[in-house]
């Protein structure tokens, strides 16, 4: 029994509100003999009851037994042996990079904008701006992730109140990780953190980030003509953190493109989260049409199905801080013509209130959305803009009336937009720990608040449904999401026609 | 008049059907005075009609004078000069690639795949198979482009029928141009392609795909224990080719993950097409609800609003050509629990026949696709398997009885799978010019031909609706779009967990 941990250890107690004032949570044994880490060695069938604010074990439960997986879960010491015949590929930057640090500012190529280091969202950019020939141009007065929700689709006693609000949950120490040699290239720079202990002593978190240019190997832009090639090969600045919450690990990237594009990228690896099971073997095809709640990876363990969705907060300010919101929407008219009887027109309007702005992703009706500011106009009389161009993502599709679900409501919406207010900064609420769901996005845009030409802040959410594969045991490949903050009329043209033909 | 060029010279000419036999197609006429190329010079408000059959102009029309757009549409000229404080970036590779290539076959890390250059649809990637320990297991027999769809959305005369099919109708020549320095790094491979002739006559075209290997300076998976990170780094072998017709270039890779995925990935760059107008400023804000057919990106120079779809073509064969075709529906659930009401589970079905397959992206309604092998079973149990993940795309919103959408058809839905016929390779069909869309993808499988545990083919759409940015003029920086065919359960494990640490 030396080897057997119980409790709060590898598996979190799972907070559920059951009586007043009480903090209620599920607890689990893991038996990690002979392994350096537990995950994939609960002791199945076996679960803990506990009241974290009396202190008392409430009640143990033993549905068991459940056989210990025994497959491999070790992955630090595999072989790390190149393949055969793989020659070196080297990237350096001989006399060091091209980016600037000054008094806090990072200055590259024409961006210029700040970062901190959140325990609890991770890195906040700040203060984003471009350098638009003799006019620094204000684009974002603050971009970070807001909040994670990660909700798990077991029914069983004990796993089905498994849903996580990983930034708000894990406060302490913090969400943020550090990054290491494998994470970033040789040639990166790491930053120092500072987050509290729960005593409110500030302690240095090292390597918490990273910062690095890479050549992007595509160009910015090409075109033929007459058989010669013009065109312009690009790179990037990428700002880099690991968010790490017990078995998951998630790469949060901030990467600033010459064009003038943000992409905002979210890659999961880590260790998905695993059930011991009695079956060595899966019992019926996943064909059959018999609903299933997780993969057999290995014998005796089932990944569990469950979702992520990152919520980003972004406080646009496009060209200054009074913004409105304008939704492009693509829609279908009837023609007559000789060879055209359909096309589609752009329509698009300006979000009044919050009630406006909440929008869904649909193929079937698509559109765009923007922040422009009403008062700058660019050079043939647009308003300037940038757009959150989405990539590929996903909705909740729980109930709105899951208890769970209440507290993670954000992601029932790909797109929200609030006016701006100093204490909206995580998109669950303040306070999500035993939250009954009257905080955050859904609780704040009830009251339909005015978001024309205003300060205004936007909301979007990267999502993804996770059925985990073989492939993705004993630790995960790395699976990223990202969308853009992208210009849209802000400049007058191309703005990287005259990068050099040298990358 | 000396500079001026009438016909088929940038403008193609479209082809409608008025009467039977005949080719009836609009042409227009540019002004490229003083430029080396004219696009963005088009003296607008003239049109040709002509019948190409009978080699007549049976009408010129003039609804002019329109002004000459007289911006900058230069950008080879630009100066390409780096941003003060720029760095050198340098990759090599010192003892040269990773990659051999043996009788036609390349062989790299444990990929094995063949490429041969088609004129009509570009790279086509075949015999695509992974060396996973003592076997060499079999994934895809043949995956290209096989066709793209590009319809314009003005209502005017002679706009209204520029509906392109890119791949079958430009099939002199070919789609498929040069690749040169500034599309693909320095340490990259170029390769000869042939193409015939009108007259048969096989021609050399040098330059026609480029091969390299990039780090893709992200870790190929990584999790942090007990302030222990562990990780590997990741590269990837990039097959790039470059489709350009007339204005528009498109990056076309095929990227081949350490990870047994592989990333299809088109890049959208070159000039978009452009009409001239009387505006020199937007008249009318885009916010004020007006429907739009394009956006002004310089004055007197409208880009017209239009979408994008690459259908791609491609022929699984999941360890054996025997493979059937599994859909994953992620269905809500009610369940009691204290903490939860409501969940999702997988429901998996095999799709007996072609209308069984034809499948929309709806993220209100989430899903996965799988081509499996049903007699081919991994180390628990599962059947072995691959899935068309998507990235963000689009679907035609055009209505189907549109002439252009009869032809274009494919693009109404994002997933068709037929069983294998060596004559059905492109989605709309093999002759497309002057088509009224009784061929292709809608065509075939009205029959509903059973689609189970045979050889059957997976035809994806990549599309994007395009409302054109002042910064897409005088040339479009490279938008990218994507989608993954990727192993799931095809691996009893994660297998990167073996990679070195260095990249």
């Amino acid at each position: 029994m030396t080897s057997v941990r119980c409790g709060a250890g590898p598996l979190s107690f799972i907070v559920f509100s059951e009586q007043e004032g009480h903090r209620i949570g599920w607890g689990a044994c893991t038996d990690s003999h002979g392994e350096y880490h537990s995950w994939g060695r609960t002791v199945e069938g076996i679960y803990i009851l506990g009241d974290m604010t009396t202190k008392k074990i409430i009640d143990v439960i033993d549905r068991g037994p459940i056989p210990m997986p025994k497959g491999d879960i070790d992955f630090e010491e595999s072989e790390a042996a190149a393949l055969p015949g793989t020659t070196p590929l080297v990237v350096t930057q001989p006399i060091g990079p091209s980016y600037k640090l000054n008094k806090g500012e990072v200055s590259w190529q024409n961006w210029r904008f700040r970062f901190r280091l959140d325990p609890r969202v991770g890195p906040v950019v700040g203060l984003v701006r471009y350098q638009d020939g003799d006019k620094l141009r204000s684009i974002m007065y603050e971009g970070s992730l807001s909040e994670m929700y990660v909700p798990y689709m077991d029914p069983d006693e004990s796993w089905n109140s498994r849903a996580f609000l990983d930034a708000g949950e894990f406060l302490l120490g913090g969400l943020i990780k550090p990054v290491g040699p494998d994470d970033c290239p040789q040639r990166a720079q790491y930053f120092t953190a500072f987050a509290p202990t729960d005593k409110g002593v500030p302690i240095m978190k090292t390597q918490a980030a990273c910062l690095f240019e890479r050549t992007s190997d595509n160009p910015a832009w090409r075109h033929l003509e007459n058989n010669l090639i013009s065109g312009r090969p690009s790179r990037a600045l990428v700002l880099r953190t690991a968010a790490v919450v017990g078995n998951y690990d998630y790469m949060m990237d901030w990467i600033f493109q010459q064009d003038g594009t943000i992409r905002v990228a979210v890659g999961a690896t880590g260790i998905v989260e695993t059930k011991s099971v009695k079956e060595e073997k899966v019992e019926h095809h996943m064909e059959d049409g018999k609903p299933s709640y997780g993969t057999l990876v290995s014998p005796n363990l089932v990944a569990v199905n469950h979702d992520h969705f990152f919520s980003y907060r972004l406080d646009m300010d496009v060209d200054g801080t009074q913004n409105s919101f304008m939704i492009d929407k693509l829609v279908p008219q009837q023609i007559s013509a000789r060879t055209r009887k359909s096309i589609w027109a752009v329509e698009s309007s300006i979000a009044k209130n919050e009630k406006d702005a909440i929008l869904d992703i649909d193929l079937r009706k698509p559109g765009m959305w923007h922040f422009i500011n009403p008062s700058v106009h660019g050079a043939v009389g647009h308003p300037t803009s940038y757009e959150i161009m989405p990539g590929m993502t996903a909705i909740s599709n729980i109930a709105p009336d899951d208890p769970a679900q209440k507290v993670g409501a954000f992601s029932e919406h790909q797109m929200w937009v609030t006016p701006y207010k100093p204490d909206e900064l995580y998109a669950a609420g303040t306070y999500v720990t035993n939250s009954k769901g009257l905080e955050g996005l859904p609780a704040w845009t009830k009251a339909n608040r005015p978001i024309e030409n205003t300060d205004i802040v936007g909301w979007y959410t990267v999502g993804f449904h996770h059925v985990v594969r073989a492939e993705d045991w004993p630790v995960m490949p790395t699976m990223w999401h990202d969308f853009l903050i992208r210009p849209v009329n802000f400049f007058d043209k191309n703005p990287v026609l005259t990068l050099p033909h040298q990358p």
